[in-house]
């Protein structure tokens, strides 16, 4: 196809009517504002897509890295869908982070819906920092105080429904800024009561903060001094090789395979640069 | 007094019962076993112990330098008491810290306890990161992983009384660790029922913790480097400074009026060395 794999990955065949809705807008809304940032996608066909051989497994990556004159280093959704083994059910996660280049300090984004029930609900949602806050006390006051951050996280804390939730690896939970949402969203039993807070807080929350990101963030260049430098060069490119490690590692082998699991992390590396 | 007021400090006249033995069981607990690493107490006795002009408000400090030869800097123990504003009921919160100093980079000591109702308290305990952890994965690995920290910190998540907490500042949420225990517990109007759960997990929990940090971060100093060491004292610098413009600077004043306020910020920041 000659839109590199899009239309395969923004069909979201498996995910939940409003989460589909929600991913297609974020997505569109980052490519739209930043279209003149991105080149074009550019992954092999057997990477956008791929599933394993009893069918039981399928995936989809879409990257698109920025023009060198563009502080975005690159765009990448993803979604994935696997069979529970217990045969019942079925784990559907969806995702989309954007990472900044070395010309711009400023924060990441990070978007990630994880439903292994249609009763419940794993929704992340960030802006990590790329500076340690507690040092740069300046960094935390203009990019997650000024913006009030924090009203979006209240939004969601709010509803009955919700809890925090705890990622079981401590590395995952420091990247997050202090504003982060990290939430289980539990439907307690209640048809179509978790697809309706997709719809009515978790999109328009997620919207809202893409929206953030899009005008503080993704946009300006920052001229960084030499040590700063240095030091979020190693900073991002430990974040990449551990997020790698830690979400994609241990899953893609176990899912499908050896072969293509390579193929999958060889490209996301490539593009982490790790 | 001979002791340095420390007999007034842990008498924590106002503290709800099974806070006050839980406060006191953890002072002694750190005091004994650094015995041979602090000095005595010696705070001037209006600053030991102070309240303000109509009595509405009390304060005590409790504060012992450790030896140039420990690791330890200074343990810190606290307690205010103050009427609430609408005349109804009181404020108690009761506090323990230790700041080790920089001829190690482990971990610092936090256990706060904020009562404003019999039927909910505020509670915060960690070992505050001296690193940056995300580009330090290695001390996560050892302060906090094999330290199994989180679990002290799923006891309490288990209990339907207790629900996370966000403080307003989002700076004291960056200086906690992924393992940090941030919670609201509330008695839903069952008299007793918050001393309860002090009783049986706040206090357990927190001897937990205050062993392990005494056994792994209190007692060892570790060989830093020129350049860490560098960054450790400015980080530790600003972590203390901060605390003290957010915590205690900005409710002293109003509770005791300038003077007062004044005598206790100094001998504070003395200490805190800011």
């Amino acid at each position: 196809s000659d839109d590199g794999g899009r239309r395969k990955f923004m069909d979201f065949p498996f995910a939940a009517g409003p989460i589909r809705d929600a991913m297609v807008d974020l997505v569109s809304t980052v490519e739209n504002r930043l279209a003149s940032h991105l080149l074009p996608p550019a992954l092999p066909p057997d990477v956008q897509y791929c599933r394993n051989d009893p069918g039981t497994a399928h995936a989809s990556l879409h990257i698109r890295s920025g023009y060198n004159s563009s502080p975005v280093d690159f765009i990448l959704g993803s979604w994935l869908h696997c069979k529970l083994p217990t045969g019942n059910g079925s784990l559907n996660i969806t995702s989309l982070s954007a990472y900044l280049n070395t010309s711009t300090d400023a924060p990441n984004l990070l978007i990630e819906l994880i439903q292994s029930s249609p009763d419940s609900l794993i929704f992340i949602l960030d802006l990590p920092p790329r500076k340690d806050p507690v040092f740069h006390p300046d960094y935390l006051q203009e990019f997650y105080e000024e913006t009030k951050l924090d009203t979006q996280r209240q939004v969601l804390e709010k509803l009955p429904e919700v809890r925090p939730y705890f990622s079981s690896s401590l590395y995952l939970r420091s990247i997050l800024s202090p504003t982060a949402i990290i939430v289980r969203i539990d439907g307690g039993g209640r048809p179509g009561r978790v697809e309706e807070i997709v719809k009515e807080c978790v999109h328009p929350v997620a919207k809202e903060v893409v929206g953030i990101w899009l005008e503080k963030c993704a946009m300006e260049k920052r001229g960084l001094g030499e040590e700063e430098l240095a030091c979020l060069k190693k900073r991002d490119g430990l974040i990449k090789s551990k997020t790698i490690e830690i979400d994609l590692g241990s899953n893609f082998p176990r899912l499908f395979g050896p072969e293509v699991s390579e193929r999958l992390l060889g490209a996301v590396r490539m593009y982490y640069n790790v």
